[in-house]
């Protein structure tokens, strides 16, 4: 992650590109790779979702990858770091829908909005 | 990355909960995680984005970390490894948008869609 | 929709918020109301989906309400009338799309992208 | 809006694409239009977003029109009537919002999260 963190400062420095970078555009841009990724799966069945032909695959590889470069990017606007930042939500999620209490029941009887 | 991998693993399983965890859904989720993110910019100017308070700023932590772990959840279920996913599409836009050409060169004026 | 959208410029006009209102932040706005109507269904089965409990479904309306108040928000930048806009679209995609020769294959063998 | 709603249960029902038109694919596929409208302002300023080409401009025009056809699609399989949501939400605002007390506020310095 600090590699990809270099390498795209660096690949905006070269081509000058940081003045387009704002916080606001790069959540736009973030959006933007999201809702492809989206697109991938509106008509697919949940099922289906789960089996992609390679062509897909790749096309998702691709997608991940630019969600990826927009989140650092974005991050390191804030000198935050992403994968503290999962950690420490996950944690913080642990803690707020225990195993014990939350396992088998379903999310649409529990207040749980974002697993 | 891979011991966030891993603890997303546990997580799910000791709440029974990979039963939601379809791509499809997956992708729903990070698309609503990435909103969030918008909502924080939306009414600021560019230049307003490049300084959020405290309390904007640790919003933003963590909403960085929710798009992280349902990036990587999904990538999981492909066995995709986002970072590789992210270098090699960097790779890409460097050979497409060389340095010499676009520098200096308003992003209106070129093909640029996605930096 | 003619008198949404003059209610709609009297509001911002009454609140001095016209200079909120560029298009690229009713765009940010746009796709943050619609992340709140997904949000509503991103864990439900797509059969689940299909009924909604009174509270839920009366948030579906608001929100549903805040993206057509942005639609027509952004729309009127533009001296474009939505309605007509879409009428338009369907027609493009009646040709696009013939009922006799896409009829009862399956979206995911066919080219078409969006229904 | 009526004639336009008419239209699309014909246009779903001749392809035999009803089917596909849960509510949650619905809102799947207002969320990769509306990121298609995004897209379109990204990476301009605020001031430039103000001012698009003749050729944006059609493409404004054509995700409008896609935007406002999921978006009658979806309220239709729950018998929201579009127009008189976003009118009962405006009026919802307007109380929350009294036109005296936000003026010339700037949103900031407001609770004011969704104008």
């Amino acid at each position: 992650m600090e590699i990809l963190k270099k390498r795209l400062r660096e690949f905006a420095r070269e081509r000058d590109w940081e003045q387009y970078h704002s916080p606001k555009n790069l959540a736009m841009a973030l959006s933007v790779e999201v809702a492809e990724i989206v697109e991938l799966f509106q008509w697919l069945s949940e099922e289906e979702s789960k089996t992609l032909g390679a062509d897909k695959r790749a096309e998702l590889e691709e997608e991940i990858g630019d969600v990826l470069i927009y989140l650092v990017n974005l991050a390191d606007k804030f000198e935050i770091d992403p994968l503290h930042a999962a950690m420490e939500k996950l944690e913080k999620n642990a803690k707020k829908y225990p195993a014990q209490t939350v396992k088998g029941k379903s999310l649409k009887y529990t207040e749980y909005e974002k697993p």
